[in-house]
């Protein structure tokens, strides 16, 4: 990547783009902010590109406090470099590339050092706060200095952010940023479950339901893995199930018929509780596994049977498919620049960060998978 | 043990005494009845001594066919001698000490030979026949020469019983019989659960929900590796709680109190999806696994909060803990004549088999664990 250099801004606020959230729903504004200077283990990156995600569009509209509030800066898959540091701020200096990421790792809780969770005790239970360490305090200003909200300890729909280094990861510089950009949310998280969560081994069946970025990301994981089977649509799947040609049958019955008794792991990844119970049903009796990816979007309650969890199935979720983001997505950039993780398919549409409101029109209608919005073209 | 010698009645019938179930509710009679020898593939046995769980005494009360019907010989916890064999039986002998064991297993079929599951794809899914590779042949007659069913491939409420070489185990005859006829069902069941399917850590924290055999056997598994904290009551249990002195507060509650934040691993050992629920919502975010181990009484649905299970929960359910029988009870038999399994306490109560309605009443009234039957006297 080209070389980034600043100019000393360290210690004082910058002047810069962003696009505001002012009311839910409303096409998003760009206007001129003001971004404070990162205080203790907090670190300002300059935005290179971002992308979006369901969970911006989910925020966009929600008009329900205190998980919605405005104005805001929505955006939390992107990638940036690192502009200044605050004080305690080790492993992070001024140029660093790195991902800013919505899910904690404070790396000293027993959840952190345990190999079991990607949990963070310390932070994770907190998705409200604006800064991961000074609650509802702000490091954006709009132009008549009200304080403007943040998104998930990320923020990326801004020239420049402030996160906190438990929700930042330094990644190496060879990897191209739109590339790298994916691996901040949706393309981890399907990765992560797919190799972390599940564990689908070489020669095992995977049926995916829901193919947004996260679903083909869960595919495009179980392919590396050497899935024999993996039932969906579209990239690194091999085989497609059409739900509106399946007559009478229900997609479970279908995908049990392709598979001689039902598939080794389902994933859902929309966040329907109706449809997490189809994909538990459709996995194989005695050691199914389903893994639910999705915030259930009415946060309705998961049904399942009775007799078909007891002969041997297995339920779980996943935040950010199990990973931790320090220690994990290395490792996914590491495959890339192997050439054995297919990123490039990702990415349907680019445009400027100005465009962005046409951006969140794609990802509505189904149009995109990943839109990369260039913060400097 | 005593030797027991046999005349040789390989290939002809056996006269015997049987505790006949003639309708449902209703004491059991101890009849005179004929039975056949065993075909191939099939072992005839003499039981030395049985026991019963509440699996006998739902069969025993339900009047729902096909899963029942009448007259029938109950009874799927006991351990015998091999009196005589079919042909194509490989593996035992007359004068082997054996268990007969209600869960399949082939040894042939994709799943028996996967180290993932204990489920046996080619016989685990029929469970109402009355032998295993002969449809509702029995090997039962009464008096009038009317057929007997069998109960769960086993029928051990009867002097001698048919059992197909997929339902049984050869064990060391060093076990004394009344401790082994304990790992023929309820007490393999808990401990497998708590080793094979939880795989319960040293330093972890247990609650179990339900104790019975099953839920005292999750506890005596859990002890035995090392667990820091069970929550439950009587041997085994390291604390215990009173659901009737918890006042407002719901035992999940109580339990996330007393474990800071939450049990590692949470069993449900009775069969209600109401208690399932609570095990699940006992158990800590990020990492915590429920496993399911009852039959649920009433078929209810599991109902699930989505946001409980996304953020990073697991629920599973298993049969017979997911034990391989021939593999598994082996190495609990090993582990009791090392005197590291405790088997002795789960024996409140000794009869004569001609007793068995007492044994009925006492485990229906809470008053036994394990009840032994014995043959002979």
């Amino acid at each position: 990547m080209e070389k980034t250099s600043f100019s000393n801004n360290g210690g004082k606020p910058i002047r810069c783009k962003a696009a505001i959230c002012r009311k839910p729903g409303e096409a998003l504004v760009i206007e001129d902010i003001q971004v404070d200077p990162p205080q203790a283990y907090e670190v300002r990156i300059k935005i290179l590109c971002t992308s979006l995600c369901h969970t911006d569009i989910t925020f966009w509209k929600l008009d329900s406090p205190p998980l919605s509030r405005f104005p805001r800066i929505l955006g939390h898959e992107a990638v940036g470099v690192v502009e200044s540091i605050g004080e305690n701020v080790d492993g992070f200096k001024q140029g660093d590339v790195v991902l800013p990421v919505f899910h904690p790792y404070c790396e000293e809780c027993r959840d952190c050092k345990s190999s079991k969770t990607n949990w963070c005790a310390k932070y994770a239970d907190d998705f409200i706060s604006n800064t991961r360490r000074y609650g509802m305090a702000s490091r954006f200003k709009d132009s008549s200095g009200e304080d403007i909200h943040h998104f998930l300890f990320v923020s990326s729909f801004s020239e420049y952010t402030v996160v906190d280094i438990a929700h930042l990861v330094k990644i190496s510089p060879e990897i191209p940023v739109d590339k790298a950009a994916l691996l901040s949310c949706g393309v981890s998280t399907g990765l992560g479950a797919a190799w972390k969560v599940a564990d689908v081994e070489e020669g095992s069946t995977v049926a995916v339901f829901g193919l947004g970025a996260v679903g083909l990301a869960v595919a495009e994981g179980a392919r590396l893995r050497g899935a024999a089977k993996i039932i969906g649509k579209k990239f690194g799947f091999t085989d497609f199930i059409n739900p509106t040609l399946c007559g009478e049958k229900k997609i479970s019955e279908v995908i049990k018929e392709m598979t001689g008794g039902g598939v080794d792991y389902s994933f859902e990844c929309v966040g329907l509780a109706s449809l997490l119970n189809e994909a538990f049903i459709s996995t194989r009796t005695g050691s199914g596994k389903t893994i639910m990816l999705g915030m259930e979007k009415h946060a309705a309650t998961i049904s399942l049977g009775s007799y078909d969890l007891l002969i041997g199935r297995t339920v779980c979720g996943s935040l950010f498919g199990g990973l931790k983001s320090k220690l994990d997505i290395p490792i996914f950039v590491d495959h890339y620049l192997k050439k054995e993780l297919n990123l490039d398919s990702f990415i349907t549409h680019e445009l400027n960060f100005e465009e962005i409101n046409k951006a969140f029109s794609l990802l509505e209608e189904g149009k995109s998978v990943r839109c990369i919005l260039w913060m400097d073209k």
